[in-house]
């Protein structure tokens, strides 16, 4: 279907960027010696999940067991599922052991490695469990030098879990925006990480994996000494935030929404278009950037951005172009500009939650062509 | 199933709370002597529908034709589609007339009236048409006194599509929080609509339907002389930022998020849900509102809110849940007060966008069990 006949809005991702995108990770990635371990909540689609794998990612991350079922189903068998496990969640878990899915689960407290131990023990099954670290202070896991990280390895292992590994994820990246910030927080979330799995291995605990990432850190790290592989998820399509941290070019984005004009309110210099929050996200993930691109930044329909204009608003099923401070279209009359039915693209401040509010994408071939790629959604 | 056995996190429906939000709404249209036409796209859910049916609602309005689809295949028939008619979507809308729907469409400007014509014409079928009438500037409309007003009823007209009525929607309404000022906008609405009728008729245009509302202003109207119908959507649930409106109790507020303990980090008093912003979405209405509830409420399991905490930050599947500045639990061990695995209701910021981020509700009855409600999302 050809990029003009599809209904709007929709969610395109424009593939020879995101291969851009793939094969710049995974390059990187090879050039420093680590195994690459994409985190697929940001797409939740088979189709661009199998382009990772073919450019040499091993393994992959997920952020719900819905993930890992559905991805296990589609032929990815070494799964990290990266969010502290609820013991309420096990049984699940286990019905993924039990089929053969290589299933790696995370825990960052001793009450849920003991529940873990003894779901274990009750059904006769070992799982796998990687113990999260914390390095920047910006959510769960457990610092380094904390007793506790020896106390769950020690729950674990001494009650038959193994202990694969550890694993950290300095989402504080996104808070930055200069190469030597981005860079020195990879070396904290590396050294933080290695100095973890050194005090499990000195007290006598295999700790195999060395697992580290975010998008920024990532692709700022310059060295990666006692790591083992990286995760990230958003790089694959990029997005405005991550344009801000300084990690992408604009036409790096690959995904974007496609958008109709609606209407207008000529006085207030309005284009009314048919991509509200609902297909944006409620992600303003910007706003507190350098540079705040509002709800998205419109492009025409080839992808060429269009400076001085941005979704200033957004409701449910309408979003509000309008020129910025900036870039007062002196004396423009926005009907003439963007007239009714005029198909723009909209690049979103985060692709992860943009993503999200859609079906399916529309992956767009460089001649314009696309074919649907269906994601699910929910738990 | 039982409340604790639902997976987390979960969108719950309170089914008691719904019905008692669709017997206040309901009652108070019944009064007025209006008839009451929902908008779906709050819950785009079938059961809810049918309960909003049973208790009087004549007809419903849609965000999305794929919403006219579903809603018409499940049997409604009397469809308004309330978004400015694009016209490629024509092709989509046709369809649906074809099969019986009594669909109609929103236009605010010559061009798209123009082009309904023309489509109209070209295929033989019929459209109506009801005009936006823009009664306070937040978005979308023809103001009552501007003369595309008669402009888009006469090419309407002319070219033999039905001019069915006026609408509009005071969604600046959603930034008010006295019954006064209420009062004085749900009256602004009524007027600027029964205007725009007015000068339609005299000009020889049939206008039947004069339809307004935004949940604040139906429920803060106290007389609606020369409506015909009223409009509203997230009443059948509520939300903090309804809440903070002041059009509802927080124990009026029928849709939480079941999330589950998953961590702390006991330093920084804080406890970590499986409920982040993919469950709670990334709605912050509640940030510019007299009370900032963060990402949300929480609540114990069996709906009592805990005054003093707040989830305070979002990560994609991570909630923190942590004291509020104004209640510093001081001394409080965060990781006994919510400890691993213990379950808890979040009352979201906004019903509509919390609620698209589930493929099905969770509708839980008195007696604590539920049923599975399904919804469904996309275009």
């Amino acid at each position: 279907m050809k990029l003009d006949q599809i209904e709007t809005p929709a969610a395109l991702i424009d593939i020879a960027r995101m291969q851009k995108n793939i094969a710049r990770m995974q390059g990187h990635m090879n050039a420093l010696g680590v195994a690459f371990r994409p985190h697929v909540k940001t797409t939740k689609c088979i189709d661009v999940v199998r382009a990772q794998i073919a450019a040499g990612a091993r393994g992959i991350t997920v952020s719900t067991l819905k993930e890992a079922e559905a991805f296990f189903a589609a032929g990815a068998e070494d799964i990290l599922y990266a969010v502290s496990m609820a013991p309420s969640k096990l049984p699940r878990a286990l019905a993924l052991r039990r089929q053969g899915c290589d299933l790696k689960l995370v825990v960052d407290n001793p009450n849920a490695a003991a529940a873990i131990a003894a779901f274990s023990d009750q059904h006769g099954q070992t799982f796998e469990v990687w113990i999260e670290v914390d390095t920047d202070g910006h959510r769960s896991g457990i610092t380094p030098e904390q007793d506790t990280l020896l106390e769950v390895g020690r729950i674990l292992h001494e009650n038959g879990v193994k202990v694969g590994g550890v694993m950290t994820h300095a989402g504080s990246s996104y808070e930055l925006d200069t190469p030597e910030a981005l860079a020195a927080l990879a070396e904290q979330e590396r050294a933080g990480c290695v100095r973890a799995a050194q005090r499990l291995r000195e007290a006598g605990i295999a700790c195999p994996a060395v697992s580290v990432g975010s998008t920024p850190t990532a692709l700022a790290a310059t060295q990666l000494e006692g790591v083992t592989e990286v995760r990230a998820g958003v790089y694959v399509l990029f997005d405005l935030v991550m344009h801000n941290v300084g990690v992408c070019a604009l036409d790096d984005i690959a995904l974007s929404v496609l958008a109709t004009v609606i209407g207008h309110q000529a006085d207030k210099g309005w284009a009314i278009l048919d991509a509200g929050w609902m297909a944006m996200s409620r992600d303003r993930g910007t706003s507190k950037q350098s540079h705040d691109f509002g709800y998205g930044q419109p492009c025409l329909l080839n992808g060429t951005p269009l400076p001085g204009y941005v979704i200033s608003a957004a409701n449910q099923e309408h979003g509000i172009l309008s020129a910025t401070a900036e870039h007062a279209h002196t004396g423009e009359d926005i009907t003439q500009r963007f007239p009714i039915g005029m198909k723009l693209r909209v690049l979103p401040n985060h692709a992860c939650a943009t993503g999200a509010q859609f079906p399916e994408y529309h992956a767009v071939t460089p001649d314009g062509d696309s074919v649907e790629w269906r994601r699910f959604h929910g738990w």
